[in-house]
């Protein structure tokens, strides 16, 4: 099942996507959940049935919000692919690295990414996104992925010199309109295992980041657990789970993303999700 | 005026504190505002007069709870004194150090702060809280203060262990019930110019950190400008503004709080924050 929270005509709804129809599950069970992630803290029980009995509506009609514009937490692991720790130049080290982005930061498929008026170092990051469905503290490895609601594509935009300003990454990971996520998240089992498939980023059809899951240096499952060792995860919340090597700042000269330029952020079975730049 | 959130007997609500007395204006204004983070973003109208009257209650009978228990973003200020940053190793820097804590971390006047069962490196730091009224991004230095609506004391506590796992601080700052946040806050006009005012942090009576906020590297307009560069900020919005030298961490040997010690913050003119330690 792909789920997705969108726009119709300005009412902000989320419900199935098959195909090329949007089924809109919100409308029809708005007594029982204000939104997608109501629904996933109610483990999405009767989703599936709603769908059934939805409105569709072309997707060509809809404006795709964040997968999750709300949600408690966006826990984001940093330099978790070894080709990225190495053209970064940062240690190894024994626990994932986490910063944090705030929701309002975040944007939808096919919106732009915001290029702000203070910096023209614009960065991509093709990630996967883990959507936490039940609730926990101090998980377990062999117990994390009972607690994923689903996966979803992210493009974790850095601006690279507020990034550098210190040595704490939260001012580069916050800009509006810089973290898109979408187009929609799909539930574990459709998705199958994580470690075979591939995520591919392209700035204007050229292959900038390429990697398999297989190739975390901590997998979903650990990523989870250390999480869940120092704040309790809650449904909704969403870790953003690190980026393949070949982001723009290390390039030589660097490859900044720049207004008109699109950026497409790929995942084996997943789906695209895709964001045209626009300056401020 | 100084404003807190509170329980009574198991309700939440929040209101005026007047020396040993507790005004409801939240069971007043129900039906105009939420919570005190929506009166703070109707610029708190009607509040005075609500209090006039609102229900007097004897502080001894409510339960305290964070200042803003929900806000959309707490954004935490390192490095912002001398003392402190030579203490910790760090370089000089150009801009403000910052780092997110989440809302699930807080906790209230005299409730616990929980040592984690995970660590024993729990640290104290005592620290001035701005808490944003008008909303703004791209906040000129000059017109900064207008956006406040208030001062508070925070105990930015912190598990040193995790905070060192890696070159981010997330982990370390954001445990259940390390983040406290009271007894209330007070409105600028109220406090008066923040330069000469004392902070002074105290474990077990014995003074452990002590500064103006005079000494602070960067000053709270300068930390407004630069926060609001890279994010949109909201009402109830909470900047904690970084703690003075003399952490537990830096010490010979360290000093780390246990469970039965009490920590307290105090602020010329604020107030006291006070917690006990617990374990978990």
């Amino acid at each position: 099942m792909k789920l997705s929270t969108v726009s119709i005509a300005g009412r902000i709804t989320w419900g199935i996507v098959e195909s090329d129809r949007f089924f809109d599950v919100g409308a029809t069970l708005t007594d029982r959940y204000a939104d997608l992630k109501s629904a996933i803290a109610a483990g999405l029980e009767g989703v599936a049935d709603a769908g059934k009995q939805a409105a569709a509506i072309p997707v060509s009609e809809v404006k795709w919000l964040p997968v999750i514009p709300n949600p408690d937490k966006i826990l984001c692991i940093g330099l978790n692919y070894e080709m990225h720790r190495q053209e970064t130049g940062r240690s190894v080290v024994d626990h994932p690295t986490v910063f944090a982005r705030f929701a309002n930061s975040q944007t939808g498929h096919l919106a732009p990414i915001i290029r702000p008026r203070v910096s023209t170092e614009l960065d991509y990051e093709g990630e996967l996104a883990v959507v936490i469905g039940k609730a926990g503290r101090y998980i377990k490895r062999e117990d994390a992925l009972s607690h994923v609601a689903g996966y979803a594509i992210y493009n974790d935009g850095s601006i690279r010199d507020y990034q550098r300003h210190t040595h704490q990454f939260t001012p580069g990971k916050n800009f509006p309109n810089t973290g898109a996520f979408g187009p929609w998240m799909m539930t574990p089992g459709e998705l199958g295992d994580l470690s075979p498939l591939r995520i591919q980023t392209r700035l204007n059809g050229v292959v900038v980041q390429e990697a398999t899951f297989s190739q975390m240096i901590f997998d979903v499952a650990r990523q989870i657990e250390y999480c869940s060792q120092f704040t309790r995860l809650e449904p909704g919340d969403v870790i953003v789970t690190g980026t393949p090597g070949g982001v723009g700042a290390k390039r030589t000269p660097p490859l900044w993303m720049a207004p008109g330029d699109v950026v497409e952020v790929e995942i084996d079975r997943l789906g695209v999700l895709r964001n045209p730049i626009e300056a401020e």
